[in-house]
Order: structure tokens, then sequence, then C-alpha cells
């Protein structure tokens, strides 16, 4: 039975929920083909979650590599291929907790820059799982600054191997997921050494595990780097090499070879290595992020008209929690975050598709600006979920705090997104680097890629809004936005150039600015997500009432944008102090509006309560009765030894005195 | 040895450590002292936090009784008394890892609430351990708001007892720490019935457990809430109240007695409770918030001056990570507000000492600032020092997130700090219903209590600053923050006015402005913090060096407390873009100064190495070395039965196929 006090809330819904779930799937079809997905997991015991928050990292691993050897059979038994319709749902119906994801990694790895001749010997065995390999990049003393790298391959012509090394303490791989435990095989990336010349960073397959008794081969030092804030499943590893020999086939060489005698022979283009960087950035948004964000979502808006506490009006029944001014305004601007993210991720998903199609008939125009928006948006959406989700954990106040309400795993979740795949200052400093450039080319009058056409149109305006309704034209926020990214950018150009002029050098003319270079990257980038949200909405027309909604969730979204960073709209008087208290008072207008749709904008993103796996965020709002079932089933409520040794002996006097 | 990296920051401190940290612990006698229990305790392996970060929920909670139980012995050897000035530093040492907390908090409720004839009975049997208490005042369904607590205690005249009962699954008491395991007794708040009419909340001594076999008493039903983000040795529980049957002496009865024939008598004044949640909101401060933060920040400056990652020049050595300016504007406003915060603390328990005398005076004219600022400052202390915390996590990238950095166990131990003891909106507010009431009480010509005088003389002036070196007068920036709290505050009272005369019900202007009001609340607590931060810096002109440091720390915590939140400053036109644009430059001025001491002012808070319990914090910044070996000691390095049963089907026909 559903709590009344949720019921209510779907029954005044302003639109068809059941639309708006096949809007985001991307058709009814789609739809019909993650929920078959979804209930063949979810009815598999073997893939339960349920004990999931009562796990150590022992067992949390176990369980997930369990569910990976079960997954083979699955997929099999259900018919589902690799590259089916079903297969993109099936991580999301597994939320993750799964082992082996580094092993497609390695896969594509093999794929992309082996030979084919290596596929061919290579690829069959992962399939089959013959062989369990891991991505060993990442080391100690170095993530981002990948020329860093300090593991060594020493080509010796004399056996036709390589000898690999990890030098120093800092050279040691370390990061790597499934190699802690599970990997037999990793791509390990090496500076390459022929005849005591360096050729840079190079990847090479390397047997780490013997495949009779998984037991570390010869100069090989591994482990599991031990207990992070979350990825408790998966076996994160450290590596170390001591003149690990690999014969000289090992290195994968669809673009560089080493010949026998030792030459060096580099072959096609390295670009496309960036492109594999930039698409990976990309297809982490949408699992990684976006998922777990709405679920976050979900699970506090749902508490929070479950939740009564205290009272609004005197004599009244205790108010449901978003019913406060400042819990929506806690909540729904995330929500509206949510429904721009996955508008902005289809469009960056149509760019790339664009742009890998132009890369494979060896165009390679559109790199700079693929490379800065996936790194752009990488940041802006991690950062911007990771804050959400803490948000979202800190409004459902101290049951939030209890890892059954399933936030604290979102939040520590999405937090690793911030620093995997590129850290997000890093990132948006290769945006801002794009952005100065093509600044100075759209000055200089010559031609730059669409993104950022709109630099070239610096106008000195000011911002037209005659009252607070203005402010929910798209017009009129969107421009307000272009001119703060046009702004920042130009003021920060001009700052490097005084800078240089002045006689700082370049490199250090570049580090003074960099603090401002990240809000002109940031800028940027909420820039073009309004505009696409924007866009996007006025092509919805066909369906009015789920039109007018999203209207009013971009209209959030931007508002929300404004009167969180009012200086960057009043800093030159494009916003006047007049208007910018319109926005103020429109954007709160806002708030009571979509609180109405709430509970139905969460679930259209139509997550089952096995997926959610939250006391507090369950269809049916049952959330009291639900938190004290699964507490009664956690291992603090068996007896504890701390009784018999400590207690008892302070204790067994007392009856007397009493 | 030292890292030479580390080391070579170390030598050139503009100012003398020592000094600094004698200057932070009020005198060199204090010093001395704290580190004679740092000493005592942390050479004793029983307090030993080493594996914490490997262990499981019921194996921290087990250590921490055992800690406990064997403080009181450590406690009695080193003649530290409960009074002593070793006390205090004893929980820092413990780094709070250590269990019965909530039994001091029994212990005071009874001591405050109780008669004579009660603290007689249960002080001595409590403080010798014979019976073990808890507080059991928090719901499955109410926190903050107290009168709607729904646990009841019905006095049976008949009997002369109280019948205690949770009617309904959300009366359960929830949270309750060390209740679910440990204790015998709580003091639990039920709504007293005397006759059929309700009296409100009252406090009653339950016994939970028998003393015999710590079983749960006839009626109880009780156990461990399960996993939370922090606090894994506590055993918070929650407690079902059945029929269950006390004495009438059992409700705490120093101000409220219920007569044996069911009168109801009220002596003394209600408002000495307030004063209970003020002084614990102001005490929880230092130990739970500011130095887990401090610990925060020495952690990841140290780590950032030892991990070298990428070129700041071409062709050089790869540079420190504090080198660049983006780490910089990362970390080191942190470490002035680790800074600005210890000042405020101090301001605060001053007033809060006077405020104490007073009250013991009967005159309770304070009672309504000290209200204020305690809730304020709570919110704002507990609010920033969990992103602060963040921040540093996220500064030292994948190493950060890994549990063995320390990181991510102080940011979920500062975020709990946002939700107990009065959640961080509601606090806010409370300091805003406060303000709004003083300034309306100034505009009318009456007098306010000290901290808010201010609001009295709204001037309509501009900021005078003409160059970016005026930002760093503290005359110009505390101006300008006050100017800001006086806006905020009198632009709310005036839309708060407008709705009201509108026709707006009271109840609904007041939520209608609610996000307004928070923001106003925080102005006011940022603008006292800068104002004492200035004026504590004045004070230090015995120590040259030391004030030279703390006036930079200062202008630090100003200036990015504007660059943070420019458009309040811009909003009217007391800051220009023009001085905007100054206060940007002398805040990234500042960064470069305050860089160069920022090992020194981290080495001031004199952590030791298993205070911090950190891989990358430790003094001799050997932080690769300290990684790698804490991992080899993860029990995920044991051999996982995950290989017999799901690895070794898998892998063990693929050796013919190589």
């Amino acid at each position: 039975s559903v709590n009344p006090d949720l019921a209510s809330e779907r029954q005044t819904a302003s639109f068809c929920v059941e639309k708006l779930t096949a809007l985001l799937d991307g058709g009814a079809e789609q739809t019909r083909i993650r929920r078959a997905v979804v209930e063949a997991i979810e009815s598999d015991p073997v893939f339960s979650r349920e004990n999931q928050y009562f796990q150590t990292q022992n067992e949390r691993y176990e369980a997930a590599v369990k569910r990976a050897v079960h997954l083979r059979k699955k997929m099999d038994e259900m018919g589902w291929a690799t590259n089916g319709p079903e297969y993109k749902y099936i991580y999301r119906a597994l939320a993750g907790d799964v082992a082996f994801l580094l092993h497609s990694i390695f896969m594509r790895s093999i794929s992309g820059l082996g030979s084919d001749k290596q596929v061919a010997k290579w690829i069959p065995l992962a399939t089959q799982h013959k062989i369990i390999g891991s991505y060993a990049q990442t080391e100690l003393g170095h993530g981002t600054y990948l020329q860093g790298l300090e593991t060594t391959a020493v080509f010796d012509t004399a056996t036709q191997e390589f000898i690999l090394n990890t030098p120093k303490i800092s050279a040691m791989k370390w990061w790597p997921g499934d190699m802690g435990r599970s990997a037999t095989h990793t791509v390990a990336f090496a500076q390459l050494y022929i005849h005591g010349k360096c050729y840079g960073i190079h990847p090479f397959i390397v047997q780490i595990r013997s495949l009779q008794d998984h037991s570390l081969c010869p100069g090989i030092t591994a482990g599991d780097i031990g207990p992070k804030m979350n990825f408790e499943h998966t076996d994160n590893g450290y590596l170390l090499l001591k003149n690990v020999r690999i014969p000289r086939e090992n290195m994968l060489s669809k673009f560089c070879e080493v010949r026998p005698d030792g030459t060096y022979v580099r072959q096609g283009s390295q670009k496309i290595n960036y492109l594999t960087m930039t698409t990976m950035r990309i297809s982490l948004i949408s699992d990684e992020v976006l998922t777990p964000m709405m679920k976050a979502c979900t699970i506090a808006i749902r508490y929070s008209v479950v939740r009564r506490q205290s009272k609004l009006k005197p004599g009244e029944q205790e108010a449901k929690i978003l019913d406060y001014q400042t819990q929506q305004e806690k909540l729904l601007p995330q929500l509206a975050a949510a429904y721009a993210f996955h508008f902005i991720n289809i469009y960056l998903h149509e760019v790339f598709n664009r742009g890998y199609r132009e890369i494979q008939r060896k165009n390679f125009d559109m790199l700079p600006e693929l490379h800065a928006l996936s790194s752009g948006f990488k940041a802006m959406i991690t950062q911007h979920c990771t804050a959400a989700a803490e948000i979202c954990l800190r409004a459902c106040g101290g049951h939030g705090y209890s890892l059954l309400s399933g936030l604290p795993s979102l939040y520590t979740k999405i937090l690793a997104s911030c620093i995997y795949e590129g850290e997000n200052t890093i990132l948006l400093l290769q945006t801002a680097r794009f952005l100065i450039k093509c600044f100075m080319a759209a000055s200089a009058g010559q031609p730059v890629p669409p993104s950022v056409t709109y630099l070239a149109a610096v106008k000195h305006g000011k911002c037209p809004a005659k009252n607070k309704l203005d402010f929910l034209s798209p017009d009129i926020y969107t421009e307000a936005y272009q001119h703060v990214a046009v702004r920042l950018t130009s003021s920060t150009a001009a700052k490097l150039q005084d800078l240089i002029q002045s006689g700082v050098k370049k490199h250090d003319a570049w580090n003074q600015c960099t603090v401002q270079l990240v809000q002109a990257a940031k800028a940027h980038c909420h820039y073009i997500a309004v505009k696409n949200f924007a866009e996007t909405v006025e092509k919805l027309e066909t369906e009015a009432g789920i039109q007018k909604i999203m209207k009013h969730l971009c209209d959030l979204f931007a508002l929300h944008g404004i009167f969180s960073n009012t200086g960057a709209f009043l800093h030159d008087g494009y916003t006047s102090a007049a208007q910018m208290d319109m926005v103020t008072a429109s954007y709160l207008d806002l708030l009571a509006v979509i609180r109405k749709d709430a509970v139905p904008l969460v679930d259209a993103f139509d997550f089952t309560d096995k997926s959610l796996n939250s006391a507090l965020g369950s269809y049916d709002g049952q959330v009291y009765q639900r938190l004290y079932e699964w507490a009664q089933k956690s291992p603090t409520n068996q007896m504890s030894p701390a009784y018999e040794k400590y207690l008892k002996p302070l204790l067994h006097n007392t009856l007397s005195k009493l």
C-alpha cells in the first residue's frame, strides 16, 4: 500500500509520466527493452543487492566476481548480444556492481591499439574469459600527466624481448581495477627505450598471474590497494615490475612497431588516441553520474513528501517538508539539472557521433572542439552532480546519513567521477585553452568551430528584461549566459596578454590566470547547457503537457544558475540590481510551481525499488517501516563479544547496589 | 628521513611555528599539557587506530568499547581528573574513537534535570559505570521538531508508575548513540499524560537491558540502526517501548514533578533548557568540526608540496602541485578559514561564559543572542568545514579518495555535524528570526544586543577603496561585509512586511522569505567572523612575525568570501565592478604570499602522525612508501574464495590454448 502522502502527489500530475519516461528513453520501444532487461536482472537472486550495505569489502568483491561470471550465462540464456539493443541497459540494471569492468577496457585497448595479428590472438581469449585483463596506466606518482609515467620497457635485441621495470616506488602502477586480485593479464603503459633512447609511452601486454594457480608471475608484485570511499566491489590494484620480460610481439603495434633490429616505426596518426580518451569522458556521464544523480533526486524528493516535520500553519497538521521553500530550493534545482544534463548528454552524443564519422573519413578538424566539449562537460556535470547528491543527502537529515538511504553510496560514487578520467580542474583548463585560442581567432576574423562562434559576437548591450516574467523567456536568459561567457573569456584573454606584454613569461602568465580561466570554461559550458535545454524544449511541441513542465524546469535551471552566481551577471552592468530582484522573484515563484509535479518528475526516471536500493526512496513511500526492517538485518544486531569481554566485568556487581 | 620537498618548505617559515602553536593552545603551558596527554594515549597500544580503515562496523564497535573501559584505568593511572586540565585533550587525542560518549550526556541530563535525590541515586552508579546510559530523544519520525515527539508516558495513579509506549513506528527512538548494543539505561523523552491531559515533553529514566545478562527488559525492543557514513564505532540504536512501567521517581524532576495524586507541579524556569542545547552547539565546534578540518588541511597541504605533477615551466622539473594557482585557490582559503573559525570559537566561548555567569544570577537577557549566535555559527562553521574537507579530499586526486588518506573519514565525520544538534537550515532560520526582530527594534530606536547593534546604523555610502591595496585594509572589507549583512536583513524584512501588508498570512509570508532569510543569517555570521578575525589580529602586536601572517590569513578569509559571492557586494552598487576587479587581484596576490608559509601554518596545528592517521599527511611526507605499506595490510590482500569458486573454473582450460 502506497503511503497516502506520496499517493496524493501522483494524482495531480500535470503530464503523463509514462510519456515522459518514453521521451527520456528515446522512445516507447526503448522503454520496453529496458524494462525487460531490468526485470530479467532483478528477478535473478544472484544479482540481488539486498545485503550490499552490510557487506565487507571482501564480500563485495566476491559477490561482484560471482555476478560477472553469472552474467555471461545470463546473456546467453536471454540472447543478449554485446552489440544488441539490450546491452546498454545491463550495466544500469546491475548498478555497476559487477567485476571485470576493466576487462572490457583491456579488450578495447587491444582492439584499438593492437595489430590485426594481436587482435586475432588476444581478443578471442578475452571474450571467452580464458584470460582476465586489466589496464595499467596510472602510477602512484602520476595520474593526469601521462608523459611523466616512470615505468620503463627496454628493448633487448639479443632476446627479442622488452624488459619491464617500475624503477621507483612512485612508478608502481596504482588504482587499475580488476588488477588487485582478479586479472591474469594487463595492458601496461611504459616509457619505451631502444638502444638507450626514449620513445615515450607505449602499451604492452603483460601476464601478471599464473593461469595454472593464479600465483604471481616471476618479477611481479601485485595486490589490492585497500579500502576506498566506494567501489568496494572492485579490486583496484598495485603492480610492481622487476625485470619482467615479455616477447617483442606483446607491444601493441597498430600505430608503432619495434622491428627485430630495434628500428622504431611509427605508422598512422596519434590523434586517434585523443578520441578514445574523449569518448570515455562522454560515455561515463550517463551510467556513472547522471543515473546515480537521478536516483538521489528520486530518493530525496519522495522522502520529502512523506516526511512531515513542524508546522507551516499554526493549528494544522505537520507539513510535508517539501512544502518548505528552503527544501524546495535545495531539491528542485537539482531535479532541473538532472533533466538539463540528460539533454546535454544527448547533444554531446550527437556531436560525437558526427565527429566519429568525420574522423573515419580521416578528417580530424573536429577533434579540438570535441576535446574541449568532452573535457568541459565531464568536469561541469560531475562537479554539479556531486554537489547535487550531497544536497539530496543532507536534505534528508539524519536518515540521509544512514547507508540504508542509499544516498551515501550514490554520493561517493559520483564524487569519484570528479577525479577519474581526468581531474576536473585540469580538464576545465583544457577547455579554457581552447576558448582563448578560439576567442583570439574569432577576434582576428578567422573561422572558429560551431560551439564557440558566439565568442565572435561581443555585444555591449544590456539585458532588456522589464519585469519578472521576462526572465521566463529563454532568449533573455540564454543571452545573459552568453554575455557572461564572452565577458569572462575576453577579460581573461586580455589579462593574459597584459601580463605577457608586461614581461611575464608565458607559462607564468598562464598560471596567474588559471583561477579565472576555470571560471570562463564553466561559464561556457553553462551557457551551452542552458541554450541546449531551451532548444530541446522548443522541439517538444507535440507533447503540450510535457513541453510545459520541461519549460518550467529549463527556466528553473537557468534562473538557479543566475541566482547562485549573481556577481557574474551584475559585474559589468549587463544585468541591473533591479533585474536581479526580478530573477530572484521569478526563481522563487518557479519553485512553488514545479513543487506540484516534483514526484511525477522523479517517477518518470522509472527506477525500480531494487535499483534504488533505498529505505527512503521506494515507490510506496513506506519509509519508517523499511528503515526498521532493514536495520534489523544488520550484522551489528548480532551479539557482540564486547559484552562478555568488557561490559560484563563492568556491570556484574551493579545489581546489589540498585 | 623527511621528504626534501617537504623539508624545504619548513626552512623558509616567516614565523616561529612553536609560538603559533602556543597561541592556538592558549599558552605554552597548555601546549605542554596537551602533548603529555597525546603522548600517554598514543604510546598505549589499546588506543591505536592503526587498523581502523580495515575494520568492520562490528570490529570498530568492539574496539571502541575496549578503549572506553581502558580509558577509565588510564585516567586513574595518569591521575587525570574529569575536571582536571588534561581532560579536554583526551577526547581530541582519541580522535573521538571511543564508546560511551552518550553516557556522559546521560549523566549531564540527570545532573541538569534531576532532583537532588535523583542525582544522589544515579550519578554515582553512572560515574563508576555500574550502569551505562544513553539519551533517547530523536525518533524515526521526529528530529528537529521536539514538540512533535510521539512517545507517551501515561501516569497511572493506582500503581504510581508511568507507562511508556512508542505507539506508532514513527515514534520509535532512532539514532541515540550507545543505545544499540551497550546501554542498560536511557533518558527517554516522552509526552507526559496525566488523567488524559498532555503536559508536553518530559525526560524519564528507563532501564532497557538486564544488569544480569544484558538481555532486553520486558516491553523493550532495541537494537542497532546499522551502517552509516561514519561513526562505525558507535552503536546508534533504536528503541521500541510497549507498556514499559517505570516508577514515579524516574521522571527527572528538577523543574517539573508529578505528585502521587497526579498533580503536575512546574518549578523554576524552562529557559535553562535552551541554554543546554545552545551550549552543546558551541561545544561541538572544536572537537567535532574544527580539529578534523585542520587535519584535512594538514594532509592536503603537506601532500601538495610532495606531489609533483606536470610542468609549470617547460624544461624544468615537474612542479609541486601547490605551485599551481588553482591548487592554492582550493586549499589556502580553507586554511585561512580554519584560523578564522578557531578565533571565532574562542570569541563564542567568551560570550558564552559571560552569558552563563549572568544566567546563574537569574538574568536571562542574553539568552536570545546566545541562541542566535550558537545556531548561526554552528550552521555556518559546520557547512563551511564540510565543503572545506571535500575540497581537501578532491585536491588530493585519487589518493584522497583512498580511505588510507584519512580524508574520507574526516569529511564524513564533519558532514554529520551539519545534521545533528539541529539541522543547519532550521538553525539559520532561527538566527534570521532574531535578526529580523532586532532589525525592527533597532529601526524603531529600541536597544538591541551587542552583536546586532550594527543593524541600526544603515549607511548608504559606497566602498571607498581606490586600489587593490586598499582591500588589504580590515576597515574596508569589514565595512563591506557589514553593509551586505544589513542590506540582506533589511531587504528581507521589507519583503516580509510587504507580503503581510498585501494580505498574505504571516506564516506563508515567512515561508516565502526563507531562502533570503537564510542568506541574511549567513551574511551576519560571516560579518562577525571577519570582524572578529581582524580584531584578533590587531591584538597580536607583540608577535610581529605571527601577526603578519595572521593578517594575511585574515585578508584572505575576507577576500575569498567576497570573491566567492561577488553578487552580494555588487548588488546595490556598494562595491563597483572596478573595485571587484581590485578584490580579485588582491585575492590572487595573497594566494602566492601565503603559499610560502602554507606548510608551517599547518605544522602549527601540531598533529602527530598517529592523530592524523593518514598515508598522505605524515610529518615526513613519505607518501608513496606509506600508501604501499598500508595497502599491503588490507584484508583484501588475503586470498579470496572467489578464485576457487569462480575464477578457476573460467581460467583452467586456458593454458592449452596459449
